[in-house]
């Protein structure tokens, strides 16, 4: 096993856009649109959250080489009465792409979310019966030739 | 904003599941199977990945206490011919819950599997048509009374 | 050198609250206040900051020990046109004060503060002629007997 | 909220040097003058503790970009009987200043004398009157053109 | 006490190969080679471990600086009925040698190892009479000129 | 694979004492004693590697249990004139061995050493003939029953 070797790559431009999507109660959806989260801003959290973690990619990976992020974007918004999106644009001046970064960057943004309206989320049992994330993937990338 | 105080509550026996999927191309889940995955042994990799993120699953999300894990148990699966399945069971005598530990092995564990199978999943262009998280969820949560 | 043992102490409740305030241009703070900051919400995302650098006290302070904090409250306001003002509320059941926990959030805080604000403080020749960091201290502990 | 794009930015030779001051009682002082602090050398372990914080400033300060910095050089000061000046200067070539990473040193300087000296700073309820953290700010910053 | 400053230095190709040895009891060496050590795979775990911890050789050796690492590769082998060896290979475009990365990966393997056969290392009263780390040594520096 | 369940364990207090040698050429070994060496006091910057590192086991070696460490003694001596010698104590009131701590602690130090006279270490091909990490091992611990 082992950290595949990138020297002989060269640093170009690179960009990736990764998405993904929590299922709420309608609960949990209503308070954070009016603010009503006791834990206080769900998406301001989120970002920072979903920041900090995209540029600690390569201590949580494994295998991923660690790059210096030239811009992380973070954007969360409310899809429908039942769902939150986060969506996460990464560039770098890299010798490997940026798509773990931004991948990285959305689970860590879905899970703040989730984990600042779980009292929300519980039912009775104290189980989450219908909170899921789902649609993780990678939107777009681009490598400059 | 602030991290909750949890310093009312009892320290129990506290256990959490959580499991999810990450749906590739055959190819993939073909080489994961027969150990064809040049950057080496993902499912090895990735459980590992796993229990390393659970741990500091509070530097990560940022309103999460910090915890000491008595337990972590990550497994990894084939399910189909076009899924692997990751469940991480963690436990510990806290006075809050370990769902959030859970979960965050889960994607983790699910990210380095995507990370070590990357080059069998993008297509000629250097996209990811199919590859995607799903059913990232808290399949059931314990605490002793 | 050493981390002094603790081992004979006992384990009570703490509490510990620390100020500092930021110096400022009116400017950045007139931004502040209307949310004309193009970084993003300035007091959300230094929140956030104080939070997770008060957890990880011990890895930047040489000699802090490991605790596990029980609440991290952390907020800022604007005192007059030219100071920010930052205070953390930490508490914790442990054997070792939570003071240099408090001391960290704080001024990391504040640091986030002004790296928000970097570009309406700098002069043309790019110093900071005014931009300060003052009065950082504990306002109060708390030890149960 | 978004790690603003630095992608278009030229890499240069860039330095920066941030001072601070810590207030503290006459003993305290002497002590660290003479060797007398219990728990080891002050300024060796602050020199230390700056030194790895600011390499670890991305970390902490949420929109920081990484970067690798070239050098690093801690000084930590007796000014008068009563109060003791960090000095730290940080190098790199890179797309960014290196302000925020010589602040953050000072600040962890500071802090970890804080730390070692509690002993003697404490009043006999607990509390610290007179510690307190001030004048922490960018001395100079320097970019070649 | 300073990182010494590398900005006039020039990035070229940098290799370091290190190794070290675990001598372990003849019943660990034969359940590694067999399967049969209960915490699982230890040389997978113990590659990723070594992996890892090279990445971060800069926020655990106080004074070495941050570099982006192109390839690391961690061998481990069993050498005969009671020793173990690891070799870990760095490679990089910058400005300092990475042999320090390497030597951090060839302990933290090693460790990892000594962890996970931990229960058959034992005596009766808890005691380690064997076990022990050896010839931890650079094997080769290369840099191109 | 997983971290095994410590929840039935109880907490007593634990400790263990590891030691480690390195060893280097007469006049690194000249400089430390006279206080030579260029990048500063080398068992100073060391003694806070080493406390550092142990209170990050579990983030480092796979499968380690987070503790909070109750003390942490490092201590480095010449042994002669081509070797120093690195013990480090560690104790706390937990479920688990303390002794991977020191070990990581005592590893850290030696790398710390060898990183700061690594100039006086290298031949003019810029290799390490000599140097070399020996014996490192536990030299007893201690559990409460």
């Amino acid at each position: 096993m082992s950290m595949v070797d990138v020297g002989g790559k060269h640093s170009v431009f690179r960009e990736a856009v990764a998405e993904g999507f929590i299922k709420l109660r309608a609960e949990s959806v209503k308070r954070i649109r009016e603010g009503g989260v006791e834990k206080g801003d769900v998406f301001g959290v989120a970002r920072v959250g979903g920041v900090l973690a995209a540029k600690r990619t390569s201590e949580v990976v494994p295998l991923c080489h660690q790059l210096r992020l030239a811009g992380v974007d973070v954007r969360l918004e409310i899809v429908d009465e039942l769902r939150v999106r986060a969506e996460v644009a990464v560039s770098a001046v890299e010798k490997t792409g940026v798509e773990m970064e931004a991948l990285v960057g959305v689970c860590v943004a879905l899970l703040t979310v989730w984990d600042m309206v779980k009292g929300y989320e519980k039912d009775e049992g104290g189980q989450y019966p219908l909170t899921r994330i789902e649609g993780v993937r990678v939107v777009r990338k681009v490598k400059d030739v």
